[in-house]
C-alpha cells in the first residue's frame, strides 16, 4: 500500500496560472467568446492539468486491462468467459474495435493480462500483469484478497510508469472481461450510494430474466461482503476485479504525472470511483469520453461531477469510447494553439 | 430552375442491398451487435449512400460559404458586419477555427464569396459566387429575387460540380455571414411551422432586449413577405440568405452525386430545410454532425429526423462541427471495413 499512498501523495493541484493563461487566450481567438462550447473548456483543464497555456499532444497511448470474474458462474453474462482470452489476442492481432480506433486517431494501444483465468500465450506486445486467474464468485465472499486489491492497482501504476520512456501525452483507459458490467454495477452501488437495480444495465445485452438474476447476484454479493464505501480497496477486494484495479492504478500514475485522463465507459468509470474515493484530487485530472448505455454510468459520471464529450449509444468497452475523447481532446488543444487572436487577424470584436 | 429541377431528378434512393450487406457484416464483427451504438448506424447509412457495402474515404471536403446580411441595419447582431469579409480573410490565411478542425481531420475548405457586402480582394483560393453585394433589410421587403434566390442555389452545386475533379468521398457545409441566425430563425419558423420566438436563439451572444428585437424584426418580416412554405425558393427569396441558398445547392448536389452531406449547426440546418422542401429524399443523405446552442436547431434536427452526432455547446458555424462530424464517419467506416469477423477472430459468439 505505501507505493499507492506515494503516489497518492504526489497528486497536485491544477495549475492556476496556466488555467489563467489559455481562458485569456482562448478569449481573444477569432470566434465569439464561449463558441466552441465544451472544446473551450477542456482546452484549459488541460493546461492546469500539463501546467502550460498552450499544451501540444504527440504521443497517445490507451491502456486496455484484461481480466475475468468468478461471477459468471452466476450466469450473468450474454458471453461466456472464454471470450476474455479470445479477444485479448484479437487486440494483438489489431483486429477488434479499440484497434480500429486508435489507429484512427494515432494513438498506441497497450494490452495488458490483469487476471485472465486461462495463462496466454506470450506475446511482445502483451503486459503480464496477472494477479491471479480471474477472480472469485462474489456471491461467495470477497472476490480477492486484500493484498490483491492492492497489488492491481500498484500493478496499473506500474504499467503507465514502464510506458513513459516512451511518451505519453495523454491516455485514455479500457477494459476487457466478461462478467466486469456485474461487478462496475456492485461497485458503483457502494461508492454512489445508488440502490443496485438503478446501476444495474444489460450489459452486453441481456434480457430481463437476466438483468434480474444480475441485480439478485450484486445484492446478495453486496449483503455477503459489506464492502466499506469508505474504503476503496476493501470495495475493490470485495466485489471489484483485476482490471478494474489496474485501471485504477493507471488513473491515479496518469494524476501523478500530470497527464489527462480519458476514461471509457462504465467499466472505466467504476474504476475511476475507486481511484477517486482513494484520492479526491483525481477528479481534476479526468475527461469523460462518452455516456454508455449502461444505464448505472451516467450516475458515476454525475457522481464524478463529469460531463460526457459523446454521447453514441456505446457500450463496447476496450477503451474505444476513449480512444473518440482523446481525438476531440486534440482538436481543442489545437484551437487553442494554432487559432489567430482577433488582433493577429485585424478582425474587429464585439459591438 | 432547370438546373435545380435537373439535379432532383437525379437524386436517387438508398442502395438497399449495401445497406443490408452492411448490416450483415456489421453484425459479424468481434463486439455485441449493436456496441457502438451510432457509429454503427452511421457506417450502414453510408454504405447505403455510397452503394458499396465497405465505403472509404479519402477525399474530404468542407464548403463554408459567406454573405452579408440587410437585416444588420436592425441591430439584430453582437458583430458588426465588417466581421464577415474580415473573417473571409482569416479562412483564406488558415487561421480560424474551421482552418484548425479541418486540419484536424485531413480535410480541405474550400472558401466561397456568395454574396459579402463589400469587394474582397481576389485570392487563388477564394471561389467567387457572389450573387449580390449582400442581401436586403427583410422587414422592407424580400431580401433578394427570386431569380437570385434560384442563382444562388445553382452557384452552390456549381461549386460541388467544380470541385468533384479533385475528389469529394464526403462533404461538409459550413457558414459565414453576421446576422445570419437572424435569416435561420425566419426560415425555421416558416418550414418547421414553429413560432419565432421559439426558434430564435442568441446568436453570437445576445442580452434579453436585443433577442426581443430580433424576434420582433422576424415577425414583422414575415409579416410583410408571406413566404409560402411550399416553395423553398420563396422562403430563400423572401428571409432567406445568398450563403444560405447555396448550402441548400452544396446539399442537394451531394445527394445527386451520391456524397454523404455532413451539416454543421443551425445555419446548415435552415439550409437543409430548404434542401429538403425542394427534394424530401435529400433526407437520406444528411448526417447532423453536432447540435448546436442556438435554440432553434434542435426543431430544426427533429424535423428533419436527425439525430446530432455531438453535443459540445457549438454555436461557432464555419462547418466546425462538420470537420468534427467527418472524423466520426470515417471511424464509423474503419469500424465496418478493418474490425475482424467472429470467424476470423476465434471469438466465440453469444450463448
Amino acid at each position: 500500500m505505501d507505493r499507492i499512498t506515494d503516489v497518492i501523495a504526489s497528486i497536485k493541484p491544477m495549475n492556476e496560472k496556466a488555467i489563467m493563461e489559455a481562458r485569456m487566450r482562448q478569449d481573444n481567438l477569432t470566434k465569439p467568446q464561449g463558441s466552441l462550447g465544451q472544446l473551450e473548456t477542456l482546452s484549459i483543464q488541460v493546461a492546469g492539468i500539463k501546467g502550460t497555456p498552450r499544451p501540444r499532444i504527440v504521443h497517445k497511448v490507451i491502456f486496455t486491462l484484461a481480466g475475468d470474474h468468478g461471477v459468471t458462474e452466476e450466469s450473468v453474462s450474454a458471453y461466456p468467459s472464454e471470450v476474455t482470452p479470445q479477444m485479448v489476442y484479437n487486440f494483438l492481432r489489431g483486429g477488434a474495435g479499440i484497434n480500429v480506433l486508435a489507429r484512427h486517431v494515432g494513438a498506441r494501444v497497450v494490452i495488458a493480462d490483469f487476471g485472465v483465468s486461462s495463462v496466454l500465450q506470450k506475446h511482445p506486445e502483451l503486459k503480464d500483469k496477472k494477479i491471479n486467474m480471474g477472480t472469485r464468485n462474489m456471491t461467495k465472499g470477497p472476490v480477492m484478497s486484500r493484498e490483491e486489491a492492492i497489488r492491481s492497482v500498484e500493478a496499473g501504476i506500474e504499467l503507465v510508469e514502464e510506458e513513459l520512456p516512451k511518451g505519453i501525452d495523454i491516455l485514455g483507459t479500457g477494459d476487457m472481461g466478461i462478467g466486469n458490467t456485474t461487478s462496475s454495477s456492485a461497485i458503483a452501488a457502494v461508492l454512489t450510494g445508488v440502490d443496485v437495480a438503478t446501476v444495474t444495465g444489460r450489459g452486453t445485452g441481456l434480457d430481463d430474466e437476466v438483468w434480474r438474476r444480475k441485480v439478485e447476484v450484486i445484492q446478495k454479493a453486496l449483503e455477503i461482503n459489506r464492502p466499506n464505501p469508505d474504503d476503496g480497496i476493501d470495495v475493490l477486494s470485495k466485489v471489484g476485479g483485476f482490471e478494474i484495479g489496474g485501471i485504477a492504478g493507471v488513473i491515479l500514475a496518469g494524476a501523478k504525472y500530470r497527464i489527462p485522463v480519458v476514461i471509457d465507459g462504465f467499466i472505466s468509470g467504476a474504476a475511476a470511483l475507486i481511484a477517486t474515493s482513494l484520492s479526491p484530487q483525481t477528479k481534476l485530472y479526468l475527461i469523460a469520453s462518452h455516456q454508455s448505455v449502461e444505464q448505472g454510468h451516467q450516475i458515476i459520471l454525475e457522481h464524478l461531477d463529469l460531463k460526457p464529450l459523446l454521447n453514441l449509444d456505446m457500450r463496447l468497452g476496450e477503451g474505444t469510447g476513449a480512444a473518440l475523447g482523446i481525438f476531440l481532446v486534440e482538436a481543442s488543444l489545437k484551437i487553442l494553439d494554432e487559432m489567430a487572436t482577433f488582433s493577429e487577424a485585424g478582425v474587429s470584436e464585439k459591438i
